[in-house]
């Protein structure tokens, strides 16, 4: 997969890409009427099709051929408070996509800062990251919802990262589950009712080595521990 | 360790903090003369201090107590060509500093792209992900030097990252080695010549998953691979 382009639900017949994609097919990719290009919906389906009428706002394309591919074995649900600082989230987002998740929910947590989420730019991140790196499955990335509210998604395991001595290693915890939550906490870390929340909603309290991690590197190193045992 | 300055080569008596830490010490933090404060030098010495004298852009301490940091056990040295972004270089130094690296080795490859190193620049934030991070020793970041020369550093392990049919997973080859040297290329890849010399002088040529990522991701998750699976 060179280039690839995204258009979300696609069935048969002719479809046009989103401005956006348009855009960067025919003005950026300087494609023409007839020639073949490669699009994916974002739910494992993977398009051979042709342009078949375009100017340079618009892609009118027809799809020729359609392949699969397998949902990823390992769904890992990533529940983060946004640092204050957004590029530090847009970085966590397209790094997430790389490494593999399955879901970005931010939350809101007692001790969150305040930190100003533009969605639409990072659902673009979670598409160029995941067109970059070759997955067909696109990740759900979620409003900012309030902490207790993330605990209502089913997972089969749940871990929350605190640097506590009830702690274990997440890698020592983590069985393999197919389906995992993790949540990590904002700059000034989970309050204690929150951690309580937390347990008695079944997450395990896991620490993710000996040293302080940002946020976004807490977030990243718990994905990528959980694909990295899980394969 | 709240709050910590850095200051390297400590032996015993009164000492200054160079301009950016006096800044940051004076200035940010308003500390006063009299006031204690933590001083590092990088190579596993902790120093508690006191401010002796200072003015806005100086700062002078005595040592009142030191603690000694064990180096270590594990010693990544990473060789990654500098993707062209210089950001993506930048968070890829803090975050290889987070989550363990020993030495960072920009390196020239045929398919480089032209990247611009700010080796100043990239210091400060090695020194301050250290300090965010609380770890008393400090990596070493080399200029940039070619690809050939990285390799006659020493290292029990050494591995180099490819996409290549045979490409072995790194958990698989990594067996604990307390010396890991990882090569990340650029871009377009390391070419076969490249590949070659690389694997003559002892390299595993490994992939870090079934996806592609990009050079920043690739040499992280290189990273915290190793340092996941020695602990």
């Amino acid at each position: 997969v060179d280039e690839l382009f995204y258009a979300p639900t696609l069935p048969q017949g002719d479809f046009t890409l989103d401005a956006i994609e348009a855009h960067h097919c025919m003005r950026v990719k300087r494609h023409k009427i007839g020639d073949r290009i490669q699009v994916f919906d974002g739910v494992g389906g993977l398009y051979e099709a042709e342009i078949v009428s375009a100017d340079k706002a618009t892609c009118t394309f027809r799809v020729q051929a359609r392949k699969q591919a397998d949902e990823p074995v390992v769904q890992v649900h990533v529940g983060v408070a946004p640092p204050k600082n957004p590029s530090r989230f847009e970085w966590l987002v397209e790094k997430l996509v790389e490494v593999g998740v399955s879901r970005i929910t931010p939350i809101s947590c007692q001790r969150s800062e305040r930190a100003r989420l533009n969605t639409d730019r990072l659902r673009r991140i979670v598409i160029e990251a995941a067109k970059q790196s070759g997955k067909l499955w696109l990740p759900t990335l979620d409003e900012m919802i309030p902490f207790e509210s993330v605990l209502i998604t089913e997972s089969k395991a749940r871990f929350i990262a605190h640097l506590g001595s009830e702690s274990q290693a997440l890698k020592d915890v983590y069985n393999g589950e197919e389906t995992a939550l993790v949540l990590i906490g904002p700059e000034g870390d989970f309050t204690g009712d929150e951690l309580q929340t937390a347990k008695d909603s079944g997450c395990k309290q896991v620490t993710l080595g000996q040293h302080r991690l940002r946020t976004e590197t807490a977030a990243l190193v718990a994905c990528h521990t959980i694909n990295l045992l899980h394969d």
